[in-house]
């Protein structure tokens, strides 16, 4: 069996002395110009995309502990999308990284055991993610057969608890009578079963954590000290508007425990005139530079923090 | 482009005379003997499924106006379970009937449009479903791509608003001072965009719709009056232990507006004792018997609260 994913996580993050996590978001109008003229149908346009991802792996994956894989800009193209996303996703293994499957997917009980299978474990010849983002709103009976396949696999989970869209605020922010909001009553559940003893590693971290944007408020900091053997991953970084400190809130003071994703940001920093200046048409360049800028400005935030 | 969703449901639900939709979750373990020994890996395993429920379609779908898919069933099999999930969305679409993808789908807003992309409309000479389901949680934002997809193709959307699991209440019914259940709140932002003339068709229906359990307490029946426009897709008839009358108390009083779901005690009715006994191996006579109960068990209902 696989080792423990939390304690995966920490080697990780301090093999490659940071928490940064690039994000595959691809979309075919933005890919560099090598790819374009691909626009003759699916079997073009997927081409164009797993060429481009795995060239972002190459670049990434000698510089961030992981990677996260967005399900739905590869479903855009149905099934044949989603056999490039899975291809991806062994390339990524193949490369060292740790792969997280951002699927947000969510059901009752006996129905979610089949989402787990496909997405975390139980097919064999396959290379699966690392872990998956799911959703909390089913509560505990919709967690539970994400948890028995991360528990099963030497797996993790990350449950949507606070989103890093601009709406997000309007239902996860809602308010009961004694002040606590909709989004701590899902950590509150999450919590819970991610205290479990048997999702506890070595490192103290579970392998159940939580997806906390960065742009949200400062009503989620407290999320950090609550939930001290949780993993957070935050979105948000970058093209979204959290700026470093918004994000290294979030970790504690040896630096681990939370995950910050940059997505656009980096995989389309060649359309930055910031790098094109200094790159010209080195697309590769100008993610390299991009990947390592967001390290630095997340490393100066964590100083800044202590 | 393709009549309202809203109104082609009202038509459906008239033609064939029921709210009764049928959803497939097949699960290898439990096709009738003729689908088993089939246990040799995907291709045999999918081929199984995808002959099952081919007949399930045929058997059917002369009877009730809707059928879901559940996605997860397929996706446990990956893209090769995605490829016969869409060839199944359109063997249904070409046997007549309505097709709810039920996908539970969710993402921040331009993620969201790449779900809506591959599931809803944007893919040319592939079928789509006819609507789907999707996650609520992300507020607005996140609601928006679906709509536009909806709108422009004559698709449909249910949003997740109440499920219909035991531990849905512990999140879902989490309740502000004033008294308004998370659930509510929910059901308030999906009934306004709902609400907008571009979402209205000629029977006052919108497209956007929500889902909400069959299974849930007394307090989800205000939903009904509260939102008069929108279709309710209501799950857990049946197996999961709602009754007919628990299902109804979502229609109006004209039986339109409520969409009432059973799966596992339809797809899998030669298991009952009670469809053996009568039938013997023939199991097709099993799920036709069951679909013909069920509406009758409906149409009864319906019949007692009028």
């Amino acid at each position: 069996m696989a080792a423990h994913f939390g304690d995966r996580l920490c080697e990780c993050v301090e093999e490659k002395g940071t928490i940064l996590t690039v994000g595959l978001d691809p979309l075919l109008e933005r890919l560099p110009d090598e790819y374009s003229g691909a626009e003759g149908g699916f079997e073009s346009a997927l081409n164009s995309i797993y060429g481009f991802c795995a060239e972002v792996l190459n670049i990434v994956s000698p510089l961030v502990p992981v990677v996260k894989l967005n399900s739905a800009f590869f479903e855009k193209y149905l099934w044949k999308g989603e056999e490039v996303y899975y291809s991806l996703v062994a390339e990524a293994r193949k490369a060292g990284v740790i792969v997280i499957g951002d699927v947000k997917r969510g059901d009752i009980g006996h129905t979610a055991g089949c989402y787990a299978a496909g997405h975390l474990g139980g097919v064999e010849g396959v290379v699966l993610p690392d872990a998956i983002t799911i959703s909390g709103y089913f509560g505990t009976d919709g967690l539970e057969p994400f948890v028995e396949a991360a528990n099963e696999g030497g797996k993790g989970i990350f449950v949507l608890v606070r989103t890093s869209n601009p709406s997000a605020g309007a239902l996860q922010d809602f308010c009961d009578a004694d002040g606590v909001r909709m989004f701590e009553k899902v950590a509150e559940v999450v919590g819970d079963i991610a205290g479990r003893s048997e999702c506890i590693g070595e490192s103290g971290y579970s392998n159940i954590g939580m997806v906390v944007g960065g742009t949200s408020g400062e009503e989620t900091s407290a999320l950090r000290e609550k939930f001290e053997k949780l993993w957070f991953l935050v979105p948000g970084f970058g093209a979204q508007g959290a700026g470093p400190a918004d994000c290294v809130r979030f970790c504690k003071k040896d630096g681990t425990g939370a995950l910050v994703n940059s997505s656009r940001s980096i995989i389309y920093a060649y359309e930055n005139q910031e790098y094109r200046s200094k790159f010209g048409d080195d697309w590769r360049g100008c993610i390299k530079q991009a990947v390592i800028d967001a390290k630095t400005a997340l490393s100066n935030a964590m100083q800044d923090k202590l």
